[in-house]
This record gives C-alpha cells, structure tokens and sequence, in this order.
C-alpha cells in the first residue's frame, strides 16, 4: 500500500563537492553522478557556474556536464548565482532548474550575499526576465533561514511569510510561476516545532504552493524535521548521498551537510512512499562518495551491511 | 509554555563503555559519570555485573560503585543479568534498578541469552522472588527486538503483546508491579511506522502502563523515532551520552549506540518538554565522552561549538 510518491532533488555532487577541499578529480566526480542516475533518482544536482577562482571546487562544472552520459529522464541540473553563471550553465548543456532566491534573515542575506533584502529581490529581476527570454515559465525560489539563523536567531514566521511574498510578486513582475517553494533550513537549526510552525503558516497563505524542504543535519534533527514534513504531506525534499557537504575539518562540523540521501529514502520507504530509488544502488552510491573523499561520511544506512 | 516532563535513563557509562575495547581506566569512567549527574540526570546506568571474565569492560563495577561520590537525587544503577549479579549489585551499594526481560524475537533469545521464550521466563523467576524478597515491589521489564530483529527480521505486533504478557504474568506470579516497560529497538531497525504501531497496541492492551522506549540509531531512525514517541505520549527514554555504544571496529557500525542523549534532550526542549538536564553541561559530557574513547562519537548537538 502506497502512501504517495517522494521527489528528492539529490545535492551531493553540488553542495557536497562545493564543501570539499580542492582537487577532486572531476573524472570521480562524473562516476558518482552517473551511479546516481542509475539508482532511480529524478533530479541531481551536479556543479556550480559560480567563479572558479573564488570556488576552484567547482571549476571543472562545464567538462562535467560534456562528459557526462546520461539517462533519459534524469535531470542533470546546474547552480548559478547571476545572469553571467545562467548563461554559463545554458551554454553548458545542464538541464535547466531555475531558481529565484530570498533570505528570511536580513542579515544572513547580507553575509551570504552581500545584499539587504530589497537588493536581494531586485538584483534577480534581470535573471527572471533572461529565465523567461529563454523560455523557461517554471521556477523553484529558494527562502534561505526559514527556521533560524546563526546571526539573528530565531526567525519570525513572518519573515519566511514576507520572504514567500518578495518571490510571488517577483515570479509575478517576471510571469514566472513556482514549480516549487524550497524552505531552507540554511544551519540546520529547525526542530519538529518550528518546521510545523512555518511550513503551516506558508500553506496557509499559499495553499496551492508545492512546498519542499532543504534541511541539514547539523543538531541531529535533520531525519525528524523530515519525518514532520511527511506528516505534514511535504512530498519534495533536497537531500545529499552519505550525507556529502559541511565542513571535513575537525572542530568546525556546525556546517553539516543536507540530510543524507539513502537514509531519507529508508524513512520514505519504511513510511510506505515511493520514491523510484532502488536503495541498495543509492547505499552503494554512498560507499562510492566516502571512497571518493577518503573519509567516513554521515550517513547511517549505508553502514549497515546486512541490509 | 511547558509540554510536560521527560525522563532519561542514561546508558552511556554501561551500554557505552562495554562495547569499547578493555582497558578504559575506572577513574575516567567515575569522572564521567559524576559529570552526567552533575547535569540534571537523574539515573544513569553506571556498570555491568556481568562474568569479569567473559566482559573484562565491567571488572570494575564494584570499584566504581565503591568509590563514585554521588549526588543525592541521582539514581546510580547498574545491570545484572542473574541472581549472582544481583546479589553483587545489592552488596555494591549500587541503586536497585531491578529489571525483568524477555525477547519479542525467539532467535534472538536463543541467540542472546541462549534460552527459548519460555526458558528466558522461567529463569527469572527466583531472581523475581530474590527482589521480593529484597523489598523491592516496582520492577522495569525489557522488551528486546520490540520493533525487528537481525534473525527474524520483521516482529509481529502479536510478538510484542506476548512478550510484555510473559512479563505481565511473571510480575503477578512474583508479587512485583511494573514500574515502566521499555520496548526496545535492540538493533535500531525501528521506522516511525512500526514505532506507532506497536506502543499503540501494548497501549491498547495494558493503558496503564508506563511505556519507554531504548532506541538504536543504527538506520539514522533514532530522532525521528523518538519524535513519535513524544507525539504519542511517551515519557521515557534511553539514551547514551555522544551516542556512545555500538562496535568502534571499521565495519562493523551495525551495531550503533543508542541514541545520543544530548540530541534528545535537545529535540525534548525545543518541542517544549522540561527534562531537567542542563543542555550545555550535557554537551560538556558528549565532549568528555569522546575524549576518552579517543575517537569521534555520533551526536551532532555536541559539534556545535556556537550553541
């Protein structure tokens, strides 16, 4: 009997690599993708076309994308942060996943990008209107902080509410629509509570929103939040294989990676959703990421060998 | 605003320490546990009386006991398996915590204690009237493989009613009342699911009881699944400081701890529940914890150095 589908959008190759230090080899880089695509997931997220001599991690994003072969029906997505990394990633042949961003905590906003909140939204007027020229009428936003962050604490719901409202109005000015409205718990602060709390209070005002969850593992809650989520009926979640991303060096793991991949599927599984991932193909992906970085990863159910 | 109160027996310091190879000296162990009590726990599992000789981990119990300076209003407990463990633990000073035990899994059983169903019954039958006749009338009973075994695989819910009737029935044989009845995911393969199912039906069975859970963090369940404990109502829990426990051997983290203490108490104070433990000197002992093992431990909510 079957609860419903999961859509995860798998992060590792991006958001993981991205965390790592120099030097992967982007022919290992090219190999963990493909053994990703091969175990059923839909949507995987695989570089950045941000500037290669401030990320020399993701230098490499357009001879992934040439040399990578890929499946049908797999999406083989790109991050870019501006019109420049945009055109970059179209130029590259990824599939497109658009995204249009905002952050509920001003002040991470200005940290993390350099921009107040006004800025923020009008620095992106110019990549909806380039979205659309391109053809694409569909975007994900992205709202950063929508549980807590580490400058300003705890977040008002009615920041996420406010942040929601800047993407509607833009997507608007731009005629784009939301495929998808992503709540990112940035830190990894979120706790049962507070997930219900927003996740509510965005339905609320946008019932017909297909709200996802971007969260991370970082106090332990990651698979909880999650399973709040599921309660919640949240059917589209970002997710990184072994738990790939944070921060490797000793003492400074407050940056953890997205929850982890397989163990998400497991939960999805066991609650009786279908997710199209065969995971004993997601777990040996994750094998693969710990070899690929040398060290052990997060990531619980891929420890388990008589699974 | 208050949810109400949650109660932690900590394992750390038995459950913990006897999966660690031999040799961790007796005064780290007693500096451990009079650190967890100086954190608002009011019981912690302190040592095994177990066979010195098949166990060398626990040769110390009487020595720590005998040398621990204790805080009042903590419980300082210890496990035995036997009539001659009990009486040792008796003769230690060590706090009663007399507990009665059957296996939901008949392999398991077989394979744990080398006993059947009803075997495991019967030969806690003197050690029942051992209690009685040491005044003690409240007893723990321990359900293991309450939610899966690595044998059996999947547990009928029926399994689980049995196995607390066994006990039920032992208890009234023995004059002995049940303080609490602890389900236990004694190999962590417990999902939220199979979590709901079977405390409804011991709940449906016998309302009256104090359901606790011991929960693995094996498949990355553990917080989620004390998630729907708390959702449901229960108000006990094991857990062991840093997630010490399982088998430090590469490989063979199967056999992860139980979960992480402070990543509960956590989880219970943003939910809303007092606990009475002190958060930060909890962490202080995650990190105290991992000192001594010498190795990283699972718990997340220690890494965070900002908190």
């Amino acid at each position: 009997m079957s609860s419903g589908s999961v859509a995860i959008f798998e992060e590792g190759p991006r958001e993981g690599f991205q965390s790592e230090p120099p030097g992967i080899p982007t022919s290992q880089k090219i190999r963990l993708i493909e053994a990703l695509a091969a175990t059923g997931l839909s949507e995987i997220n695989c570089c950045s076309f941000v500037d290669a001599a401030r990320v020399p991690q993701m230098a490499d994003a357009e001879t992934i994308m040439a040399q990578l072969h890929r499946l049908p029906n797999v999406r083989y997505t790109g991050l870019w942060l501006n019109l420049k990394g945009f055109q970059r990633a179209r130029a590259s042949g990824a599939d497109m996943k658009a995204v249009l961003v905002a952050s509920a905590s001003e002040t991470f906003g200005l940290r993390n990008n350099n921009k107040t909140r006004a800025q923020l939204i009008d620095s992106q007027r110019a990549l909806g209107s380039a979205y659309k020229d391109a053809g694409i009428d569909r975007v994900a936003g992205y709202v950063f902080t929508a549980f807590g962050c580490n400058y300003e604490g705890a977040i008002p719901v009615s920041n996420v509410t406010r942040s929601v409202q800047d993407l509607m109005t833009l997507g608007e000015e731009c005629d784009l629509s939301f495929e998808t409205m992503v709540l990112c718990d940035t830190i990894g602060v979120a706790s049962p509570n507070g997930i219900a709390r927003v996740i509510d209070a965005v339905r609320d005002r946008w019932p017909e929103l297909d709200v996802a969850l971007h969260l991370h593992d970082t106090r332990g809650m990651g698979m909880a939040n999650a399973l709040v989520g599921l309660q919640l009926g949240i059917r589209r979640f970002d997710a990184s294989v072994a738990g790939l991303g944070g921060c490797p060096f000793a003492g400074n793991t407050a940056a953890a990676g997205n929850i982890c991949t397989e163990d998400l599927v497991y939960l999805c599984h066991e609650e009786g959703f279908e997710t199209g991932i065969d995971l004993s193909k997601l777990i040996a992906c994750g094998l693969m990421a710990e070899e690929i970085v040398g060290r052990r990863l997060p990531g619980k159910i891929k420890d388990v060998r008589s699974l």
